[in-house]
């Protein structure tokens, strides 16, 4: 098994984090650039940012099958702009109205609602910009596929349409199937995104690609799950693992899951240490 | 010169909107998919949809090449995406708060504005993954140069810039240097994109990229001038070409820049009759 208890995760979540941010400064528009002001707008949504977990998945993954993660680089910064942009669009009036993120203001209380809506479609846009600047040497055919991948994740088939569904369940009332639905789309498919890019990047076989495709569906089921039973301990009350399924059974799953996550890993040996280190540690901090 | 009179743009126009239309009816999310309601709006906003005039000068361009239209439809249905979803997001309530397009309710109005925004977004997901279909028998580095130039075109340097600038325009005032810079971004940038975007799928020389970019940003502005005039018999008021440049040196503008268009398509015989006579349209319909 992974020797997860010796490996500083801590410090290689921060390094991975530097290179996420050092390439996501290059990729942002410039000062000075055409509409200068939207620049400004877009960084303010980028940085500081949070723990860039999912562009690290990617980088991490494109490591785990000896690929050098510098190439799946531009993948990443896609999937964190995707991300990015979800969160202005999601903090608007029209949606969660939240005045806050992260400790200052959301886009459209600092810049207004007409900005934040402009400035998220930049940031998708930008993603996808990102995304095709992929450069696997002799394979070009792998920038469309990453491109492809990019869509499928955020698009009408993942992220977007998990949140259509999400606002359709609190109109109808949710049951633990459309729960799932809700987060295999809403959170899921961006984590699923990010690690299956990573391992197009680095020519991953079918095979593999299948099953860093249950890897990372196990890891963002258990995101989900244990961020619902950290919430749980400061409202009780919302659509949520805890409160469809029970604590017990919440907390059984994510355990019988991750386990079975670890059990995908195991083969692909010491490289794989890092995305070990990752499942154990969503796991644990319910703990 | 071209015999433009006695070609049938009308019938021309019918026959390749239709394809267009039959290619964005395959592109779009079929019945039963996941978040199936999404799918019902995406359609709302795209069907029975305009003129397809960007997709359309793809197709041309491509023809005008001696390259088979049908390589370049995945490119022309994303810049028709990107247009739908332009559409979508300017309607809402922070930006034209529009309640009517094309004779029937916008989406907001029909759907509501949480459904908007995202269809919105789907949307423009949409456009990349179908421009990430391009696919150039032996050329598989043309599919990420379309995903880029639509990016290129859509994004903070393109579209979304010009309406960034567009809105301080209105803020601070406009000159007729201002007036340029946004319709550079917010109607030429796409124009542009999509002729640019046939020609690289035909393979286009350096040379005739570059011919290819003057014509489009030609049409871009011919179709801004020729647009404000026809508004101007209704509503004299708002920031225009007339107001700003006046009536008659605004004709004299598009003229003199048509005569221009025509002039480089020359040397490209008979195949570029329709970019011609998609030139010639634009500017006699204020006559």
């Amino acid at each position: 098994m992974f020797d997860t208890v010796h490996f500083d995760l801590k410090g290689y979540l921060n390094k991975e984090a530097q290179i996420v941010n050092q390439a996501l400064e290059n990729y942002l528009p410039k000062q000075g650039q055409y509409a200068k002001n939207l620049g400004e707008v877009m960084r303010y949504s980028v940085f500081p940012g949070g723990k860039r977990f999912r562009p690290i998945l990617t980088l991490s993954t494109a490591a785990a099958l000896n690929a050098d993660p510098a190439l799946a680089l531009p993948a990443a910064c896609a999937f964190e702009l995707v991300h990015c942009f979800s969160l202005v669009h999601d903090d608007l009036p029209c949606m969660d109205n939240d005045d806050f993120r992260r400790g200052k203001p959301t886009v459209h209380k600092a810049y207004g609602e007409d900005t934040a809506l402009l400035a998220g479609d930049a940031l998708i846009i930008e993603a996808f910009n990102v995304a095709a600047q992929t450069n696997v040497p002799n394979h070009p055919e792998i920038t469309g596929a990453i491109v492809r991948e990019t869509a499928l994740a955020a698009g009408h088939l993942g992220m977007v349409g998990g949140q259509i569904l999400d606002m359709d369940a609190q109109h109808h009332g949710a049951t633990k199937e459309s729960l799932l639905e809700v987060h295999k789309g809403k959170t899921g498919a961006l984590i699923r995104g990010a690690a299956r890019a990573g391992a197009i990047v680095a020519g991953a076989s079918p095979k593999q690609l299948e099953e860093i495709t249950e890897y990372s569906e196990i890891l963002g089921l258990v995101f989900q799950i244990t961020d619902d039973i950290l919430d749980a301990q400061s409202d009780p009350d919302p659509i949520s693992f805890p409160t469809l399924f029970g604590m017990e059974e919440s907390k059984r799953i994510a355990q019988e899951k991750t386990n079975r996550a670890l059990q995908i890993l195991e083969p692909w040996g010491e490289k794989a240490l890092p995305l070990a280190a990752l499942a154990n540690y969503l796991l644990v901090r319910t703990v």
